[in-house]
Order: structure tokens, then C-alpha cells, then sequence
């Protein structure tokens, strides 16, 4: 199958693999790329010289696979981010392919970038957004909703709202983000107008992610229920359950400010959680999808049945449309 | 097409129009169960007596109509309902073929309404509360998202990850509700293993909706953003954009208690807002799919521009799947 993102990205599947903080280092990229999907080195939670070597460890990884040429990969860059200039030089020196922005205003380095020769994508939480992506230049959008781990908007539009509104807004390829969990999902997102998914979530609990062990195996232990969004005064984000969560969602209920919350979650806690595996006091996000993750499986397999299942679910979808 | 759905209900369409308060009576659920969709009354918002002449006009109005047989109809039946003792012998007299239960335990009346003769649906907002229903002995469960404007759950889980978790876990037929605003979402809702849809929304904005013209009207001028899951102390619901609106979300936001927000709530707020228009002070529930709506339409023509949209979505999506 060809969708406007495939011909966009050169990748096999329109499947982006979203990139998370702690969790989306080169090892996962490069599963995902190597299997047909675009893998994506997560740069918001790296200093510069950790993203080189990112780079470095992904493009040899993507070069040493049996295939004749190199697959495409991508760079999540979050403009928020401090160093973001020097990690644009970054980018720019080793040729990224495709670069994910997020957190921040897309007229800002959409241009810069695309001079640069990279496709740049951009993460929205709503349709006015995804016209000022549109507007500013950008190759691809993609729109995240509500139920997502994270980038989730104050309007808390759900995926199955957002897309169907952006998909009217704008005729760029289309990237549904936000409770992807199966192929039937990736059939859906497709059914409402995207032209392909990114997928956050399963691929944080994956054997080739960079996350702790712990929290893999909390996110695969998940029930419905056990995220929740918080910190819609700082920056919006999806909390799984635990000892620092419920401070949170304590300290919102009871109406402290922004001052307060900032003060509450301090600094490292996503460090803390993610990376070091403290399952009590880190903090830990991840998307509603969560729940529907039973183990910790391999990112290249995962991706190849994901798309199986997509085929599958269209087919079935087929046989109950009249023969006309 | 017929899903397992369309069998249960004998209806054309596996479309169900869902019963809300003050704004579906008889004339909306004639509309839709003339067009081969299924009509529901909300009796939520109805005294016994009125029940009575709704029934009545209901059935004159789908006997009047050129179709041979009769078409199905529905009753909504909020179990908390203070007269729903009452409620349930006129459903038992009238022999209404279809109930869908909701806000209450499927265990309470599902045996005796099965014993009448009624089709029993039941709305949960959980996968937990899916396998009770079924272990009830529904026919069918309507799952519901947090982007609905009602019946939402404290989990706020989003309807594209609550349908495939209770697709898992249940066996009975399965209809996706919250989010449904287009052709497109009904394709989305079936590839997410949905044997039909329940929509809201679009139909309180339809011509024979008992709304008033002011909340019609409002719900069309309504854009991303303009609504909010409130009241999760009392009873979560999805509220429209107002001053009503805004101040409970400031009570919320100063972590007042469930008893100053009921004294807020006070009585006749949402018959005020949706019933008699007023639309400062009124209680206008509805779901995030308002932002989709631009026009009041009457219900019959949306009803089946609604599955032709769906049946072209369909076909798109076929067109995408190889040709193995």
C-alpha cells in the first residue's frame, strides 16, 4: 500500500515510530526503520554530543542491515528544547532525513530545515494549529489527540475528533497520533482521513527501547483507567498511576497554581522514572493505549503485525461493504 | 450491509440514535426509524404521562408511513431515573422493542425486560462494566468515549481505546458511541471491531431534535475547544462553553467538593439550557463532535447521507488494500 506519507517518507508502511523522551534511542530506530517504519531518535531528552553519537550508532546500524540502501529515519525535536541550535546543526551536518517537531511554533525552523534538505513533520494538538503548520511550510502534520502519552493539547480533542476536522483543514499527508494500539487502530486512523499513524506507546515498552526494564514491565502491567492528564498549567502530559501521579492529581484537585506544580515535579522526575525505573516516585508517561499491552516485544516484529493486522482488519472491512 | 447489529435490531442501518434528554422525542425518533436508522426516545427527561403520548406518537408515526411493517424503535431508560418503576410498565404495555439501558446496573432490570420481550442494550464506559453487562444478559453493549457529551466515565478513556478493549473482552454486539460525527468515524468505529454506532450530537442539532432553536444554533456556531468534561464528582458530563460552564469549571479549579458543586448544578439547569434556551445560564450537554457540526439538518436525510458516507469511506479504504 502507497499513501501520500509512504511517497513522502520513501518508507515501506506509514507507520512513524513517535519519539519519547528516554525511551526512543537509536537501538529502537533502527528496529523500526530496518522493518519497514520510520524510526525516530527522541532528541528532547538528549544533550548535543549524545545526539551524535545517536546518529552515528543509528546511520551504522541502518547501512549494516542485508538491504542495498539505507532507510530512512527521522529526529524528534522538540523547539522548547534549550540546545535546539545546536541540535539543528546536528541535524543539518548529518544529513537527517526526516525531522518530527514538536513543542513549539512551526514557523520558527521549518524553512531552515527544509532548505536543509530534511522533510519536516510537525505534531499539532488541534486543527488551528495544523493550518499554521500548513501555512508555515511543513511537508506532513501530525495530530495527536487526548489519549495520547504525550504533546497532548488544553482542548483535550480526542484522535477520532481531531483528525476528521484536521483532515478537513488541510490537504498535507495527515499522521494520526494518540491511541494507535493495533492494526484495527492504523485502519481506523485511516478510515478517518489519515494517511498513516505514529505510535508512541507500544514501542516505549519494546525490547529495543531505551526505557527501564521497570517501566516497561509497569506500562505492560496497565489497566484502563491508569493514566490520567496532568499538568494541563505547565505543559500537558499523560501521568501513569503511581505514588508521584497521585500527588499531582491531589495538588490539582486542590487548586495550587502553576507555581506550585512546578515546585512539586521539580527536576529529573521524567529521568527518574523512565529512565532509572523509579516506578514510585519518577515520573512516567505514557498514552491510554497502555492498557491494551500485555509484554515486551521486539519493535521490528511489532511493526511488520501491526501492519499485517491493518491489511486484515481492511479486508475484513471489505467483505461487509455490497458488491456494487 | 448487515452486521451482527442490523440482525439484532432488524434495523436497515446499524445507526442508532441516542436518546438524550430534552432533546430526543418522538418526532427525532420517528425521523430516524423511518430512514432506516434506529429512533430512540430519552426518557430520561419525561414523567410517566409523558412517556405515554410520546409512545403513542412514536407508533402512529411509524405505522403512518408508506413501509409495509413497522420499524423498530427504542427507549432510553437512565436507571437512576426516580420513576423508573413507572417507566418500565409503559415500556412492558407499549411492547417496546428495543431499551437501552444506562447509569445503573445492567444486573437491576435486563432479566425482566429480556422476559417482555425487549431487545436490551446497555451504555458503559468501561471495558469492567462491558463484561458485567454481558454477564446481565444483554443482547448488546454500547461503548462510550470520553469525547461523548454524556455518560462519559471517570476513567476518560477515549472511544478509540475503550472499543477495541471491550471488542476484546466481550462477544455480544458491539456498538461504538462519543466521537461518531461523519461517515468516516462510523468506517473508523467498524474497523475498530464495532458492529454499528450510536450518535448523539449530530442528531440534538437535527430539525426534529426537541431542543430549543437557541441550543440548535449553538451547537452549530461550536468550535474545537468549546467543550469540557465536567461535574466527575457528581456525575461526569460533557458541558458546552458558558457562563454556566465556566463556573463550574472554577469551582472545580478551587477544589470545591462535590456539595458546593451540586448547590451550583441546582435543579432544572439542563432543561433550562437545552429546553428552554437559555444559553448563559442553562446546562447545554454535548459532545466534542460539535465542532463537525455547521448546519441543522432534518434527521432523516443525515441518517442515510451518514451510511452513504460510510459506505464511500469503506470503498476508499478498499482501494488502499492490495490486491492479494
Amino acid at each position: 500500500m502507497m499513501t501520500p506519507l509512504n511517497r513522502l517518507l520513501q518508507t515501506k508502511f506509514p507507520i512513524i515510530q513517535a519519539g519519547m523522551i528516554w525511551c526512543s534511542g537509536w537501538e529502537l530506530a533502527a528496529a523500526v526503520s530496518n522493518a519497514g517504519g520510520l524510526g525516530t531518535i527522541g532528541a528532547g531528552s538528549m544533550y548535543p554530543e549524545q545526539l551524535e553519537w545517536q546518529l552515528k550508532q543509528l546511520r551504522a546500524a541502518l547501512k549494516t542491515e542485508a538491504a542495498a540502501q539505507n532507510r530512512p529515519y527521522a529526529v524528534n525535536l522538540p523547539l522548547l528544547y534549550p540546545q535546539v541550535d545546536d541540535h539543528l546543526r546536528l541535524i543539518e551536518a548529518y544529513q537527517v532525513p526526516v525531522v518530527i517537531c514538536s513543542a513549539g511554533s512551526p514557523s520558527k525552523y521549518t524553512a531552515r530545515l527544509k532548505d536543509s534538505g530534511c522533510k519536516v513533520l510537525h505534531v499539532v494538538s488541534s486543527t488551528r494549529f495544523a493550518v499554521k503548520a500548513q501555512e508555515a511550510g511543513v511537508d506532513a502534520v501530525i495530530a495527536e489527540g487526548f489519549e495520547a502519552g504525550g504533546h497532548n493539547g488544553r482542548e483535550e480533542t480526542t484522535t477520532l475528533c481531531l483528525v476528521p476536522a484536521v483532515r478537513q483543514a488541510i490537504d498535507l499527508p495527515l499522521v494520526a497520533a494518540g491511541g494507535i494500539g493495533s492494526g484495527a487502530a492504523i485502519a481506523a486512523a485511516l478510515a478517518l482521513g489519515a494517511d498513516g499513524v505514529q505510535i508512541g506507546s507500544l514501542y516505549a515498552a519494546t525490547t529495543e527501547s531505551s526505557a527501564h526494564q521497570a517501566f516497561k514491565e509497569r506500562i505492560a502491567a496497565a489497566i484502563e483507567g491508569d493514566t490520567r492528564l496532568a499538568l494541563k498549567d505547565l505543559t500537558p502530559v499523560r501521568l501513569l498511576d503511581n505514588d508521584f501521579a497521585r500527588q499531582v492529581h491531589q495538588a490539582e484537585r486542590e487548586g495550587v497554581g502553576p507555581q506550585s506544580l512546578a515546585e512539586i515535579l521539580g527536576r529529573g522526575r521524567a529521568k527518574k522514572g523512565m529512565f532509572e525505573g523509579d516506578m514510585v516516585e519518577g515520573e512516567l508517561e505514557i498514552g491510554q493505549v497502555s492498557a491494551m499491552i500485555q509484554e515486551i516485544v521486539p519493535a521490528g516484529p511489532l511493526t511488520k503485525s501491526l501492519w499485517e493486522d491493518c491489511l486484515r482488519t481492511l479486508k475484513k472491512l471489505t467483505a461487509l461493504t455490497p458488491l456494487t
